[in-house]
């Protein structure tokens, strides 16, 4: 398993009327930490991008237990819990810093090449994975 | 069943640096279409909240088919297949006009009081989904 | 002068939690309004991408006077006052559909090819703006 | 003078199809920095409101210098240069952390209570405020 950690604090755009952050908001805290994965593991994803291979989201779901507030310190856990092939499915915790639960979500992402094409992790990425995950 | 439909079309805002809309916007689309389906409904969100009660997003899942783009022409239809109860699920296609699917979607949303506890639909919400669906 | 006008629907995901919609949102619906000033000349602006010319923003100014509020129906006005040569500025009225004003802006933008070089506009954009414009 | 500095890392969600930030996103970065001068004063944004004071935005100038980028590092610096009254302008530099300025802004917000009538600055934030400025 890979795990990473984010820190963020809510902004005050990114709450709406009923006082608490909008859903559609978590989606790009999740995205900070899932980049956070990818640089802990030293393949960030500016550089994956730049040698052609792009990471397009094709699922999301969110369970939003409890709501976030303005200025609250959230943290976001980032799991991968199995060696990605040509998809990459990723588990979020999204907690106050006090370990309250707010939402917990999956992502799952297909690896692209420029011409939007699947194509397989770069060899670094898959490196770094193999690392973590005991080869059966 | 109730059935709505909402045409939207693509800001320049919301695609991302991948050239194409950006996963999160798609969730205030859906929100644009639940929107309208409550209106089709004779009961506009904007009452509802006025009336004190409030439909806060408690579960999100969406699986992203095609790349929308800017400028697209896009149709979002939203569908309450069962009797709301103390939640209301939705079911959203967004499509192109062309009918190229986009995006499949669904929300699960808990009726909420004005002190964050789960509360009945508005009766007259309730009496608009009744004539709709037959009573077993 | 050229003059266009677009209506927009106030989205809950604009609003935060003052209850107002968030000073942010109104850029992307002055982008609404340019993108319908470029297409009721003629020039929709994605095809003048597609012609390799951009029009990046240098300069925006907003002067809130009223809040716009979730469901609001708005119609945003974008005028062109003087032939657009190296840069185009353009003027915004954010109104109520009751003509009460919400926001007055302006936005100041450049010509710039695919290497982010300032280049003329596209001579159909000159050309349709020429007829608008007495020649002194 | 009153000065305060945020860092801020670049989101993808931030970008749009033309590979840069959209404009609209430097304005949550300037509320960062506005939110961390209010903590470095000690009158935290959050606990005034709770106080029944609020600083809607009246007026938003930006001039955009360079693009910022996906995953670039951003310096927000936030500075008041003058005693507020019932109003506050606050100055603001956009910066890579190599010290390239990105964007210029400035921001005037009026102290606002709970029924939207402008009214005085809390007495805290003034006091805190009156020890940086030389009383004349």
């Amino acid at each position: 398993m890979v795990r990473s950690k984010t820190s963020i604090r809510v902004r005050y755009a990114e709450t709406d009327m009923m006082g608490i952050v909008y859903h559609s908001r978590y989606l790009p805290w999740l995205e900070c930490a899932r980049i956070q994965l990818l640089d802990d593991l030293g393949c960030p994803y500016r550089e994956m991008e730049e040698m052609g291979v792009r990471l397009p989201v094709v699922e999301v779901n969110c369970r939003y237990r409890q709501p976030a507030r303005f200025d609250d310190r959230i943290v976001v856990v980032a799991e991968v819990r199995e060696m990605p092939r040509a998809r990459i499915q990723i588990f979020y915790q999204v907690k106050k810093e006090s370990g309250e639960l707010l939402c917990e979500a999956t992502t799952l992402h297909g690896f692209m090449n420029l011409e939007n094409r699947p194509c397989r992790p770069p060899e670094k990425l898959r490196a770094a994975f193999a690392t973590h995950f005991t080869l059966r």
